[in-house]
């Protein structure tokens, strides 16, 4: 493919894309596709001779295109959503381009720069206090790990590193019982062992009891074992609860345990002055990672860790070889030692993209108008009388189950509302997802991709009221 | 900004990014801006509105392209390339606007399935026995984390998950001196300290000594310690030397410990039949990574990892909460099991289309030229006699330094091979990096840039000389 081809087929797949975005409604949310009708499409031997560009764009329409999930739909309520925004895939188009590989500051300097700037940028946008310095990460469970492991080593002397874990009374690592799955893969990593991650009981609303939390340290405490690090999560994937943050904070600080906050979802709520209630006490915390890759228009993955003292941090993964050092090495930041990959995207491009596009009052008005929303069919649902909030509406997820009058827990509510997602992600209309919360099965509605309006939101609750009645019979 | 606009501006992008590519050797390779030189030129605060489209291109040009290391200038020598080509990059646009967050199997089918048929084809390509299977990681640290912690977790029993290291004998880990800098990186994370990586010394040509190993293993089995994975390099960073893969391949199975292999840069060689050679043995191997991401024109991140028990890589990893289980499970691949992110991007898309526009034919072709230009570049600093060729050159990574007759070993010859490389890269006309090898500081020219000419070649050579003669005075 030489240059002129290249410009050609680029141009062509702008239009693709474009038309894409323009008709995506049109497509089914979830793909419908069975375990292995794709695989079963795509030859077993890699082609000998090269071939033909409009061939491989037939083939990605023809084979590919119908086993796509539509995360930009927007009729997209399930997980949480992974929003791209057009600055964004723009910004893509030229880190692609550019194809940097941005480990050290000299391998591109503009992207060692923008990415101190743009993380600087979001500090101040989620209102972090200063004494914070950021770094992107890929995704939030990587920056948790390396919370977990710049902890182990802090508080091991940098001993873990040198001799292992062998020599070490045990490490403990404290996180809730609805917090991510992610906290307890980091803990095994780091092979401090899953028995050393207490699991801290939720309140009512989901949140983590910052009474048992003390108390749970306090008995390591006495056993010789040694409390490390605290998971406090804002905005549970379960619920979207928030931990107690000022009252763990204030444990941490006695206790003179880490804090690692996981907003990986409601960090991006920080933009809002109005919700920053929920941050009171991060002025204790060591280290708090939130994914501007889920729910603030920057393609994935964009993971944004900040931490109090980046030192700690590279000093955790720090190793120099020789054919790393430049002579620069001393005036600048080498991110390569801020995680765990030695190579690196320039990803700082598309929050640039991102953030100048819409200015910080654009992202507001964007969250603001999500949660809005979410407010609404909160509103609908429970007028209706039919249907159970399962969990309080924080931010935009809503928590709800199906539950006709006088129908008892248990195991045929649960099956009633499993029909109803399925029923509901057959119609291709809208895509959602379901938890347990205290054991009951919950249906979970995220409004928060960016193409999402309020007509989507109407015609959602249409099919699940309709839906609904007719499982009911 | 809205769909129409989104469909004008993509269009103007591709006309940047094809005119960026055409005269990308109008620019100096390596960017010569000064530290903090870029970050001075960027405000402070986020703004607070949106703004114009044309402006933030225009801040492109003006501001971030003079700090970007232009990795795909045909003057590239540095480090190991990071290749990209047409046809990745047109896969990277689509992958961008899908949007699509391939964390499982149902969060878009054939993101899974695409990736499981091209790490198939890679397999194939590189003449890798049945058995294996592949994944696509993010880079080769992440992999060789990921076959260190499956290693540790299959010794143990999965008692380290469980239980954490503290009672475990201490595990061993066996690298050369010339291995990467993420093995130690990975030791250190996985918790068993830098003491417990055993450095083998090389052979003559920068290989690992078989003997060593086998010496090291014993003694560290004598003294109670666990040995536990072996990380042989096929292609090392400082100069492309290749561990002795059979010999050491045929101790890890007399004394069962698990054989990882690197080949990160080289493993792409390996579509070529007449260097398979190097990959004997490869049949008693446990894991094996290389990187499409380096030589084989497929954007960064795409990291190739094969593993022979994928049920061990998954036993490691995975955790199954409820808000991530679904109904498809029992019958699909999720390969946020397979690795330590739980999101992915859908990486698998970019190999399909730089497989099929090349085909296997092509690739080799790219392959075999890259390696002709290096033979012949040395040859002819051979025959010029006032250079050193400082190690074997194995693919296209040539290691060497200017030597005028009579001149001893020191620090003064150090220092004369450092300014010829100051000098060199500040011409902007080609970008070299630097190693040590025996201690004697060494320049590293890699041949393997897609858009690399034999007029480059010639061109870097005159400047090389010239620059040479000059600092001889």
């Amino acid at each position: 493919m030489d240059s002129k081809q290249f410009r050609e087929y680029a141009h062509q797949v702008v239009d693709w894309m474009a038309d894409y975005l323009e008709t995506i409604e049109s497509r089914p949310v979830c793909s419908p596709v069975e375990p292995g009708e794709i695989f079963a499409q795509l030859p077993e031997n890699p082609p000998a001779k090269g071939e033909d560009f409009q061939r491989i764009m037939a083939d990605l329409d023809r084979v590919i295109m119908p086993g796509i999930t539509h995360w930009q739909h927007p009729g997209f309520f399930a997980y949480f959503p992974a929003n791209s925004s057009p600055p964004s895939v723009l910004a893509e188009m030229i880190t692609a381009t550019l194809g940097a590989q941005c480990m050290i500051w000299q391998t591109s300097p503009a992207a060692a720069e923008l990415e101190e700037r743009v993380m600087s940028w979001l500090g101040q946008m989620i209102g972090l206090p200063d004494g914070f310095q950021g770094v992107i990460q890929d995704t939030a469970s990587t920056a948790t790990l390396a919370a977990i492991l710049t902890a182990r080593e802090k508080r091991t002397g940098y001993a873990a590193n040198r001799e292992g874990l062998q020599g070490q009374a045990p490490l403990v690592v404290y996180a809730s019982g609805e917090t991510h799955s992610s906290i307890e893969k980091a803990v095994k990593i780091a092979g401090l062992g899953r028995k050393n991650l207490r699991v801290i009981p939720v309140d009512e609303a989901f949140a983590m009891q910052a009474a048992a939390l003390d108390a749970a340290i306090g008995a390591d405490l006495e056993a010789g074992r040694q409390p490390l690090c605290v998971v406090a999560t804002l905005g549970t994937t379960g619920s979207t609860a928030m931990d107690p943050l000022a009252d763990i904070a204030e444990i941490c600080r006695r206790r003179k345990v880490w804090l690692h906050v996981d907003a990986a979802y409601a960090g991006s709520a920080f933009l809002l002055p109005e919700m920053r209630h929920f941050l009171k006490g991060v002025e204790q915390v060591d280290s708090l990672v939130f994914n501007p890759h889920k729910w603030l228009l920057t393609n994935f993955d964009c993971s944004a860790y900040f931490v109090r003292d980046p030192e700690a941090l590279v000093r955790t993964f720090e190793i120099l070889p020789e054919y790393l050092k430049t002579v620069a090495d001393s005036a600048v930041k080498n991110y390569r030692d801020w995680g765990i990959p030695l190579g690196r995207r320039f990803r700082a491009l598309k929050l640039w993209f991102v953030i100048r596009s819409y200015g910080v009052e654009g992202l507001q008005a964007v969250l603001r108008r999500q949660m809005a929303l979410s407010r609404n069919l909160r509103d609908t649902m429970e007028a209706d009388g039919r249907f159970e909030i399962l969990a309080p509406l924080s931010l935009n997820l809503l928590c709800f189950r199906f539950r006709p009058a006088g129908m008892p827990e248990g195991e045929a509510l649960d099956s009633l509302n499993r029909r109803l997602l399925e029923e509901l992600n057959n119609t291709g209309e809208l895509y959602l997802t379901h938890t347990r919360l205290r054991g009951q099965y919950t249906l979970r509605l995220v409004c928060g991709q960016l193409r999402t309006e309020e007509r989507h939101i109407e015609q959602a609750w249409a099919a699940i009221r309709l839906i609904a009645e007719s499982l009911q019979g």
